[in-house]
């Protein structure tokens, strides 16, 4: 069935009704998987449009879900889904159907598979890539403890782009071991797939040659029915028997049709017999069975709740203030060239890919490449610019210090998604990002308090000569007004933006960086008013190198530090404070706030920062707590 | 020419010597290129014995690096050497002959290719498989400014499997770059090369065919001579004429003889005609033309200088020290598995590989693929042991924190080579991994005083039930006696060391962290007499979580606070140390001892300590400075 409507009432499911666990799938005759398919898609229709969350990859998975859970035996066989935002149906199947519409929500199901909430997600995930190494040590393990089961990885076509699908891949034959990869080719990860890959598997489409599997669990080859793929590929079709799997050594078969629930059943089943490194190649549609998600597979990867009301907020998306700014700094500078691992959408690069394609360059899911593709061009004297979540970078760390830092190589990082991340929740959490570059030589490291502030830093680490990152987070500006015309900042130069009761001896001053600044603003006059002191608010705007100069002239006058951040305390912005502190021998208490050592459950990014104790109220709080403490002590 | 022994006198080489710029050799004779080719080697053989270092790759790429510096344009057109420790001939060959003997010495030549070193030295490198990536950066940017050139990555079998490089790929096919891949296959990294990768290149050699190329560049296959490809993998041979670098959407030519230095530069020449992705297999032998190295090939991958006296310690050495528990530990407990990222040698793991293959895991250099796969076996109840060097972890940071911290998974770590690491230079050291292990919640990091107690932690570690890391440097221990008997270390818990003039009532509160905890002991005695104050040191054992405790019960009576670490002050150790401080409302003067913010060029470890001021000198000097500093300021 093609719908073309998301229901906004719970459809009738009699079928589906009956399975809580997938035992429940498992008795039902083959011939029957069609009708559960199909209200499965109706459901996931519905609850997507209740919660909101990915979308169109989860409605290309059903059929493949349904067979899966119908030949093999969960969760004793290992289901692995990479990525993860491909679980929704593997949710459903498996007892969480009717919290399904909960998911991304506070307290509700997590966004991606996550072992602690049930033991058929073998492997909680979020970034890409992953599940044919996880999947080949757990098949390695149960044959080491004579314990066998079935392992199979799910993994879409996107996603094997990414070298440590590869790597893992490798290691499997290595060790002959019995798992199945299943290729869940759509020719998609969010933007369209890109690179050699891609066209391989167009080229085996084109081919018009499936490896099929006989019940027993002989291969044989057919020709195989007629294809639309939906590619950009097709002129670069040729034959390729001898594909890329089977040169790395596994067993290949396919390509089969994804939405066969049927066909795929008998593959299952008949693959079971087999041992060793299997490869299945299943071609699905993005978006499948539903009209407007097929026709536009990019803006269907996610959608947002069907009762959302229009965004009350008209300030820009900070990626689309980064995309502009990329648009502007190549207007006047044609030695610019933006780099995104496969993240031209989310990193708001739409319009200059169309603006200059010839100088847009989307890596695919392959983010260790990117960092050092834009070293070798920094070597050629163009000026690389590397559009990355915060997260994201944590794949590029080694080559961002190998590669870039250690050369001091002129490339400039726009790290978006910085902070909490609200309803991916905690494997996407952009907490790490001060921590782990500011210990690296070289490195200059930005944080903007609002959308102008942003452009600005752009602007400025894109003139810097060396590694310079700017990172902001996710979500709107503050809506102030954007300068069109850019200004270089001075590297390494905060300001003090606001100062309450200063007529007061007594002083607190809140070094504050990048999206709690305004926060830190709002808390200081409450803290003013509050305590009857003077608070003093510095945007600090450099985590590398740190306004120094600022803070000694500073120093004499205050009596508490409140460093703020939406990073973790360990290692963060407000650390790299208290060494200077040690350094310059200014010894005077100091209260670090930022995010404590744990990973938060995903919840709106407004929870989040109040659960962080990061929002206004939370920030005067922590800091009224530590004075009257101090005071006390009468330390100060 | 096969030699016998390392020359001890520099041999004559009458044409070698007169090539100081490539340019003179590009004026020879091809004919002549065999001469050239075995005066080089005769000189490496030379300059190695007087610099020890990379030995093995180096005589292996002999003929290769004759036959591009005749055929291309450099330092115009660009060489990139992957991995860079077979760089020896090609630093012999662009101006660098007379100063091979200083490699890897403080002021001689670094190990590896050094941008700042030399114009040839296109990109940096020392970790592998960058050069692909670097060099299709170098290709596109070249593009795009309209100033094309050849660029030729010259990469390893074993660096192949490298995720990175199969990203790089995928990329250089999608933009139909102008890159040429030599893939130097010698059927080895440091260790054999494993996994199906290595088994699809013996596959292709056992086809007997040869995709040869025309001098106008015409692509031709023909039956290639009889080769005893020195691999372990012959069974595994089958017909694969398609292979994996086609699939990919490369054009492949080879096998060809890589000591052929006459064919190589007519291949080379006639490659420069053709456009687009290119790949190159040679087959070369690591240990090339010197009959030792080519019959043990692990062992000569390094040598030592041929003055270098035996080893005054008897104390073993770190790696050993982990080997000897490796299989200690695996002895008591038969749900150990170990894993290495092709480094069984330098992490020690050859008893443990010999004793217990089928709980051995060497999975090629595929960094971030280990650490997946151990957080799989992980789910399955078995206790994996991932084996690694600091600055390689660095490549598998993202999975540390997504598939094993995230998920509180049971993986240890033994995290060999941390700290300076002297000879190998910047790119080895392993300087940032308390910066960026501390800042994830839920990892348990350790540094241990001496061997003893490394072996404690790495049972300490092995124990607790989640992500535990025990970060250790290169070279020997102190001496001391191995306790046999293994005992748990109370997590989070350091000790006092020791203390010195306790009468006196001025006191200063050494925390030492792992290696540099019994320089801090000496420097201690020498502060305690020279000033007159107490001093007493503590062995903090662990960087998460800090010892709290122990932190409060001496604050009291601390007048100045001194950390000791060999890592980057930023984010380090004695960072988290401020941290609490700050956290518990402890005012007092900070010392943070440690790596400052630069990369350090390579020098022996301890020239490197002193430079940095972490040897017992400068640790006094530092603490003696800013006791008298702060005693002026009368703080204390």
């Amino acid at each position: 069935m093609l719908y073309t409507e998301i229901p906004s009432q719970r459809p009738v499911t009699p079928l589906l009704d009956t399975i809580q666990h997938p035992q429940q799938l498992r008795v039902l005759e083959r011939s029957q998987l069609e009708q559960v398919a199909d209200e499965l898609r109706q459901f996931i229709l519905y609850a997507a449009g209740q919660s909101g969350g990915h979308f169109g990859a989860n409605l290309g998975v059903i059929e493949l879900t349904v067979a899966l859970h119908y030949c093999f035996n969960t969760p004793d066989d290992r289901l692995i889904w990479d990525v993860g935002h491909q679980a929704y149906p593997h949710k459903a199947l498996t007892g969480r159907r009717e919290q399904l519409v909960t998911i991304r929500a506070k307290d509700g199901l997590a966004a991606f598979p996550a072992r602690e909430e049930s033991e058929f997600d073998t492997f909680g995930v979020g970034h890409s890539s992953t599940a044919i190494s996880a999947g080949l040590g757990m098949s390695l393990a149960r044959r080491f403890k004579q314990d066998p089961c079935h392992v199979v990885a799910i993994v879409g076509d996107g996603a094997m782009t990414a070298g440590m699908a590869f790597e893992a891949m490798n290691d499997a034959v290595a060790h002959d071991a019995d798992l199945m990869v299943v290729l869940n080719d759509n020719d998609m990860s969010i933007s369209c797939s890109t690179g050699g890959f891609a066209k391989h598997l167009a080229a085996i489409w084109e081919s018009g040659q499936s490896v099929n599997i006989s019940e027993d669990g002989e291969a044989f080859v057919q020709p195989h029915p007629e294809w639309t793929y939906n590619s950009r590929l097709h002129s670069a079709a040729t034959d390729a028997a001898d594909n890329l799997f089977k040169a790395i050594g596994f067993d290949y078969f396919g390509p089969f049709d994804g939405h066969d629930v049927t066909q795929l059943s008998h593959v299952f089943d008949a693959l079971k017999k087999r041992k060793g490194p299997r490869l299945v190649h299943v071609y699905t549609k993005k978006g499948k069975g539903f009209a407007p998600a097929e026709a536009d597979q990019i803006k269907y990867h996610a959608i947002s709740k069907l009762d959302t009301p229009a965004s009350t907020s008209t300030a820009p998306k900070y990626s689309d203030v980064f995309g502009q700014w990329l648009c502007d700094e190549a207007a006047q500078d044609n030695r610019l060239l933006a780099i995104t691992p496969a993240m031209c959408e989310g990193s708001g690069m739409v319009k200059f890919a169309k603006q200059y394609p010839e100088r847009f360059f989307d890596v695919a899911i392959a983010e260790q490449h990117a960092v050092t593709l834009a070293a070798g061009m920094a070597c050629e004297g163009v000026k690389p610019v590397v559009a990355i979540y915060s997260t994201f970078l944590q794949r590029g760390y080694d080559q961002l210090i190998h590669d870039v830092a250690l050369q001091n190589l002129d490339v400039t990082f726009g790290i978006d998604r910085a902070g909490l991340v609200g309803e991916d929740g905690p494997t996407h959490a952009g907490a790490y990002d001060y921590a782990f570059m500011r210990t690296v030589p070289n490195m200059v490291i930005m944080a903007p308090k609002d959308e102008n502030e942003c452009r600005q830093m752009l602007h400025t680490a894109y003139l810097y000569k060396g590694p310079a990152a700017v990172r902001y987070p996710r979500g709107n500006g503050l809506g102030v007004e954007i300068q069109q015309n850019m200004v270089e900042l001075e590297i390494g130069r905060g300001e003090i933006l606001a100062s309450f009761n200063i007529q007061q001896d007594a002083t607190i001053s809140i070094l504050a960086f990048g999206s709690r600044v305004q926060a830190a603003v709002e808390a200081a006059e409450v803290l003013a008013e509050k305590l009857d002191v003077a608070v003093r608010v510095v945007n600090m705007r450099f985590v590398k190198p740190l306004d120094t100069q600022l803070i000694d002239q500073i120093a004499d006058s205050t009596h508490l530090f409140v460093t703020v951040e939406e990073h973790a305390v360990m290692a963060g912005a407000g650390s790299a404070v208290n060494e200077y502190l040690a350094q310059a021998g200014i010894v005077k208490p100091m209260l670090n706030l930022g995010l404590s050592d744990e990973f938060m459950h995903q919840a709106t990014h407004g929870q989040m920062l109040q659960q962080a104790g990061l929002d206004v109220a939370g920030i005067a709080a922590s800091t009224e707590q530590c004075w009257l403490k101090q005071s006390n002590k009468a330390v100060c």
